[in-house]
């Protein structure tokens, strides 16, 4: 999954029939600190995420497999909502902890 | 979903027999901004998109769930035409607005 | 799709037995001007393009939508050969023309 | 497969309730020294992965091939730990190798 | 599909069920002078392939079609191993052959 920050909402009126009814958020992808970075996807949102929420994302085939999404014509779905990352191993330590 | 703008048309007339009568446009990928970026992407028009216009591209088998897209070889559809962006989050307001 | 010219042949003798017969065609990505990008990808041919010849690609499980691929293990396929690009919207004229 | 290193868990409490009880590693992708690449990925866990260990990761819809992830909105899976890599073609003997 | 060559393979005892028996191989990407790119990716081998020799790897669900893969939790396969690449069209023919 990805790892990224709502930040707005795209308006689309004239959309494939079966799109009706849904949320497309924009979301720009974070690294473990929610620093921001330069990808941005378009995902339907099927958690109730709001701008500012740090989200993952399912891509692909896999991004249709939420009650809301299914058999539609869309390839990001935000299927959770972050709380918080528990980064253990950060790239400080990262040669210490080596096996 | 790749955000991006319709650029033109690409005229192929040998092809698989499935592709008989779809439309192939050129779509450029922009940032929030609609500024241009790097990538291109052929994809079937499905819903009207003309050129000039901001669109949504749906990629991989997802981009075979519109009706003219179902069962074809091809691996990107447009299915939505953007209204508006609602960008409420942008860069210069990321580090306040973190919770 | 990706946009692509075909540069030349993979041979190989070895191979899964479902891919008897099918001939693997190397393809240089290329930019609207037909100038060649970095990406390269081997794909197999189900329309009779040869060398030279600007190409569509469909990749993933869309590459076996043709009759040629269905069900086998290949994951990018040339599904048409490109006539003609009909670019209306160049790089120069995307400020003035965006709405 | 993408290589890489679990470095810590994502707690996400909000989300598809298919994913109830799912454990989301953050995983590092790595080179073959085990040395940290930019990519991040989200993932999984099938196989009982700690943090630290150096892991397998399958993406896509083959990511919801594990009896925990099937049919479930999730686009990455660790399916494997790995104990060694063996590099038999380092890149030091690449040239002197080729036939 | 991706051209590279093998260069090692993977040891993993602790793996989803399903992988018993499968030979995970690092393949290092190549160009078509078989010279070393950045990306690696690990692939179960169907068809015998040995360190040193350039494969073709079929990726995403294409990659469970071998009679080894299916319904296997991996997402890349070797499926041919290369004899040889005919390139007809090298990059410094590329604008004089350009119809």
């Amino acid at each position: 999954m990805l790892l990224g920050r709502v930040i707005g909402t795209v308006w689309a009126t004239r959309k494939d029939e079966k799109l009706e009814g849904m949320k497309f958020q924009i979301v720009r992808a974070v690294d473990t600190d929610y620093k921001p970075l330069d990808n941005i996807v378009v995902a339907v949102d099927s958690v109730g995420a709001g701008v500012g929420e740090i989200v993952l994302i399912a891509q692909g085939s896999s991004g249709r497999l939420t009650w809301i999404t299914r058999d539609k014509p869309v390839d990001a779905v935000i299927m959770a909502i972050v709380d918080r990352l528990d980064v253990e191993l950060p790239l400080s330590e990262w040669e210490a902890d080596l096996k």
